[in-house]
C-alpha cells in the first residue's frame, strides 16, 4: 500500500526525484535533501507506514542493517565522517514531520552542531527498585 | 569476546546489577540507570563492539528488531508514551560515552525536554546534483 499523500511513497513510485543509493524488496535509502550534515541518508520501509510498530518485524530489522551497511560505506568514501547518529522520530511528541516511517544516518564530525538537548534535570541515577518496576510493566507486555 | 573493562561487558556477565527486559542469542534490553525519559531502555549486542560497522549484520538488525518490539510493549504498557525516539551513537564525534554498541529507546511525551539540537544554518534544500554526487560516492563503496 502507497498512501497518495505522503512524499515518500511519491519517492518509492518515482513521481519526484530522489538521490537513491540502495533499494531491495523491502527498504529503499536516498540522500536527505535538507541534511543535518552532509551524507544525510534515509532508509525507509517500501511499503507505507507512519509508526516502526506498524512496519513487520523483517523490513525493520532490513532497515537498520542498511544503515549499518550504509554508515559502512560512508567510512570508507571521501565523506567526512568521524562518526555517525542512527536516529528515528517515531511519533510527532519524538520530533516526526513526514508520517512514513524512516530511519535518519547522520554522518558526524567534531563540532558540527547537531547534537541532543537532554531534559532539565537530566544527570541523576534512578533507583534500582524503579528500573526493576518499569522493566516489569514493559516485560508483561512483550 | 567481552571486554572487562567494559561496564556493558560486566551487566551481561551479570557481574553488576541491571534490569533486563529482554535477552536472546544475539542481544540484550535493559533499562538505562541514569534515563533521558521514563522507559528509556538500550539495547545492546551480546557480544562486544564498540562500532556497529565491527557488528555482524544479523545482531545489528536484531538490534533493532527488538527495539521496535519493545517500543510496542511500551505502548501496551502503562508507561505514557506518546511516541519514541530510537538513537544511536556511533563513535565519540556522535556523542558515544560507553564504547559497547548501544541502541536507545526513548519514550517521549510533549514537552519532555528530549530533542534534536539543529545545526547553524540548517533549513536549506540541497541541491540535486550535490546529492546525487554523494550518493554516487556512497553507492561505489557500498
Amino acid at each position: 500500500m502507497k498512501e497518495n499523500d505522503c512524499i515518500f511513497c511519491k519517492i518509492l513510485k518515482k513521481e519526484i526525484p530522489a538521490s537513491v543509493v540502495y533499494e531491495d524488496e523491502l527498504v529503499t535509502a536516498f540522500m536527505d535533501v535538507m541534511p543535518f550534515t552532509k551524507g544525510h541518508l534515509l532508509v525507509i520501509p517500501n511499503e507505507h507506514g507512519q509508526l516502526i510498530g506498524e512496519i513487520d518485524e523483517k523490513t525493520a530489522g532490513r532497515m537498520f542493517e542498511v544503515g549499518r551497511k550504509l554508515n559502512r560505506a560512508i567510512r570508507k568514501s571521501g565523506i567526512e565522517s568521524e562518526g555517525v547518529n542512527f536516529m528515528m522520530a517515531d511519533g510527532p511528541a519524538a520530533g516526526q514531520e513526514v508520517f512514513h516511517s524512516h530511519l535518519h544516518c547522520i554522518p558526524r564530525n567534531t563540532g558540527d552542531g547537531f547534537g541532543f538537548k537532554r531534559p532539565p534535570g537530566y544527570g541523576k541515577m534512578a533507583e534500582r527498585a524503579d528500573l526493576d518496576l518499569l522493566a516489569e510493566e514493559i516485560k508483561k507486555n512483550l
